[in-house]
């Protein structure tokens, strides 16, 4: 549904993109937000357990109101993302996160040539305006990205932050051409997941590690986005090696060479 | 008085700012404005025949307040120029006004490699919510810069506008400073290699794909650019892999849980 506004054929190449807004609270600034979007040639705004949209979100729309009226509400982040093949999740602060929980952040300008190489939908999440995203929010995205701000007073205006992140894909659109090599869909990355899952198993893997271990994973894979290609023969490895130890454990002593 | 936040002494290329607000019309934008500044590291604000400040900017100027308060209110747009080496205007319509008035506008990462390397006192100016900035302002100024929009909806709101430009400037300034998270380093990028390469031979992996998927492998890391937990975390599953087979191998039978 959502494409980046085409001139000619020219922005074919981009992913669709929806904006989903988690919690917002301000109505303005969801209208300021829907606004920004139509700025840039975004359409697609999903919002999870908005306040009520009134006179003032339509007023800070203006020109925006069209998409704002076609929002699409929803109770559950999980049902704004199910159409998503990548997720992408903001954050106000980037640095005290890496080091607290080994989070990696994107800047938005190095976010844009990852996600406009590949095909699908990118899921754009920008959180609450006191709290942002939760944690367990945080860790099901596949990149993170945060907008590098001066130190004294890091926490931006959501429609600021949303304004600065669709100005930088809709550059990038400006600025595409040609066609790009199509990248590994959402169904591909789970089955990535899945493989890494089960060697972890096969490894006994300690349990408390899990899941900032999957967390490292799906983000290394959400920076570096595989390629088809590249999606096999990792999961070759991930799966060569996880039957290698099954079959070692059910038959000992045939050695790992058959 | 305005200088990017300096880390050090890093920033002491950047020339001093001044944001001039023309005629602002509706006080939160001023105060949103403030508050984008305040972001991104800006403290001289002027605002030229202003509305009244009320309630609603200073609410929406949140910790940017201090430098809403000290803001410089004149009459007179030259009064608010009398200090600025170089004036910049900002136009939402740059291409019907470049086509009539051969005003030929910049875009915003065009105009920052030009503002950032020169030294002295750059002035920033955006106009009426309603007009922007009248024709006689706009011949008056140095560089005229448009922030691309799509072409069914450019007029962007005065502080999403304010903030693409703040942003883009600050980005010059932190890339001067080399402001980057920690990156593996290309030892630590051969270890994870290395360790491929072990779990490569203990799965028996085909010698003739050994290359490809290695150098596959070098590429998503690449990408990707692991932290150095994110290091540690891989190389940890690699290892693990690696060890549960060979020991599997040495003393069949055991399992893998040991």
């Amino acid at each position: 549904m959502t494409r980046m506004i085409t001139e000619g054929s020219l922005h074919r190449a981009m992913p669709d993109f929806t904006i989903v807004l988690v919690e917002p609270r301000v109505e303005g600034n969801v209208g300021a937000i829907a606004r920004s979007m139509a700025n840039f040639g975004f359409s697609d705004l999903v919002l999870v357990n908005p306040c009520n949209l009134g006179d003032e979100a339509y007023r800070r729309a203006k020109h925006g109101r069209p998409l704002l009226e076609a929002a699409s509400t929803v109770t559950e982040l999980e049902e704004a993302l199910k159409r998503a093949d990548i997720t992408v999740g903001t954050t106000g602060i980037a640095t005290k996160r890496e080091k607290a929980f080994h989070r990696q952040t994107l800047t938005p300008w190095e976010l844009v040539p990852k996600v406009t190489s590949m095909d699908g939908r990118v899921a754009i999440l920008l959180g609450r305006e006191d709290y942002g995203l939760y944690n367990e929010e945080l860790d099901s995205v596949d990149i993170l990205v945060n907008i590098p701000c001066g130190p004294e007073y890091p926490v931006m205006n959501i429609s600021h932050a949303a304004t600065v992140i669709l100005y930088e894909l809709h550059k990038a659109a400006a600025s595409i051409n040609g066609e790009r090599p199509r990248e590994a869909s959402g169904f591909e990355k789970e089955r990535l997941l899945h493989a890494l899952g089960e060697l972890l198993t096969a490894i006994n893997y300690p349990e408390h590690k899990r899941r900032r271990t999957t967390v490292m994973f799906r983000r290394l894979m959400g920076r570096a986005i595989p390629s088809k290609w590249e999606f096999y023969a990792f999961m070759g490895v991930l799966r060569g090696a996880t039957k290698t130890i099954r079959r070692l454990s059910e038959s000992p002593g045939r050695g790992p060479s058959s």
